[in-house]
């Protein structure tokens, strides 16, 4: 059955709002997802929104696009919340005067080292407190392009949920494992990466193209501002640095976590 | 002389707030930047701020930071207006809670096809109508780390000069050639690129490390909905493709220009 809800101060609007917070998403399990399009891969990955959230037709009265209708018919089999809401709601929701038209709740998905096998595929990479949103979605974006296993956040990372990440994945986020971890956790986990284990670092002086990426190769990328910890450093067993004959003495984090996935995978 | 300014009505406080306008920085011909660390690569790199505004100091009471005073002492050596605001104004003018304590307005530097000599790099980087300026910006950050010879932005792109593409080059901005053309002026410039001139399209066939790369080599990048117009792909010599053997059928524009800049330059 679909709800219909005109009041900002309904508790379950408020619930969805309140996902905007770190916090709420850790108490709850569940995070925010904008956009038909990511809702639409969602599904085709196995995944219902626990809450789909659409607008008001448009004046001109046309019918709903069919997707949604999809979406509409997936999230009720799935047993989940189907709420038609004032174009109002839609904007405190999703805190922009544009908002998309389709806003989900889905459960996250939290994975842990144990849970994935090195052996399943070729290449893997490693963040080490990622600071940026937009850089971690880009990053699993990428990641789900190459083919490549997996990603694994290490340390203090910023939220892989959180709404920007989400939106930068473009959908990325439900289609491949995201694992987070302590610096000892993974420190601990070492043992298990039989291939090369390449950490980038800004002082290396190995070219990156040039690296043993024995598989499964696993890449270390460290922090926007200081690169990898001396702690997380040591555990490599290689240490390559992508050239810059240039000016700028570095690279945005998710343009050098692309080139590298691509050398190590060798596409 | 340094003035002290405590109003937000004053009137030069008004004119720089304008810049977030595209429409002000067009009729202007300035720009805005914030943050020390960009103002000194521009001091670095020959340009002197026009206006250089900077915030009380915090109430430790500690000295100013000695490059703030460099760049104090620079821009009125340049007879620039050295401005010293409240934090109020300074919140006003980055639009932010936690604005950077100094940003400074420049005047831009617009190049054209004419002002370029392919000769002089082996790599350059055309984009056609890039839309977001994040994407903008880290492209600009990656050429100048790459050491490639310029960007041309060809068609209706995102405004080079605005506070978030600004601040996404990391004070790349400064360090290369930034050239605005129209498609046809694009085209009937194109005889002068006697080296490779790659398209990257999806549609293409080539793997995109397989490309010859003669030199000097045009990469052309489109926009990040739908890629290369016709009008533009039918100019290249060579199309090629970016691999993704994954699920996600795309990469985020500045990643992939970042693979291809790298891959063009064998870096």
């Amino acid at each position: 059955m679909i709800k219909q809800i005109t009041s900002l101060t309904n508790q379950t609007i408020k619930d969805i709002r309140a996902l905007h917070m770190r916090k709420e998403r850790e108490a709850t399990g569940q995070f925010l997802s904008e956009g038909l399009k990511i809702i639409i891969d969602a599904l085709d990955l196995g995944f219902a929104p626990q809450i789909l959230v659409y607008g008001p037709k448009s004046d001109n009265g046309t019918d709903y696009h069919p997707l949604l209708k999809r979406a509409i018919d997936e999230t009720l089999k799935a047993k989940g919340e189907v709420l038609e809401v004032t174009r109002e709601i839609l904007e405190k929701i999703s805190r922009k005067d544009n908002p998309q038209m389709v806003i989900a709740v889905f459960a996250q998905v939290n994975r842990t080292l144990e849970d994935i096998d090195p052996q399943t595929n070729d290449v893997w990479v490693a963040l080490e407190q990622v600071r940026d949103p937009g850089n971690l979605g880009t990053i699993i974006r990428t990641a789900d392009a190459a083919g490549i296993g997996g990603v694994i956040l290490i340390g203090d990372c910023v939220d892989p949920f959180s709404v920007e990440t989400v939106r930068a994945t473009m959908g990325s986020v439900f289609a491949l494992p995201i694992v987070r971890c302590t610096r000892e956790q993974f420190v601990a986990d070492r043992k298990r990466w039989t291939g090369s284990v390449v950490g980038t670092l800004l002082t290396a002086t190995h070219n990156h193209r040039t690296a043993p990426y024995v598989r499964p190769t696993l890449l270390l990328m460290g922090t926007e501002q200081s690169g990898l910890t001396p702690e997380i450093a040591a555990v490599c067993d290689t240490h390559v640095k992508i050239p810059m004959k240039g000016r700028a003495d570095s690279l945005n984090l998710s343009v050098a976590t692309g080139i590298m996935i691509y050398a190590a995978a060798g596409l």
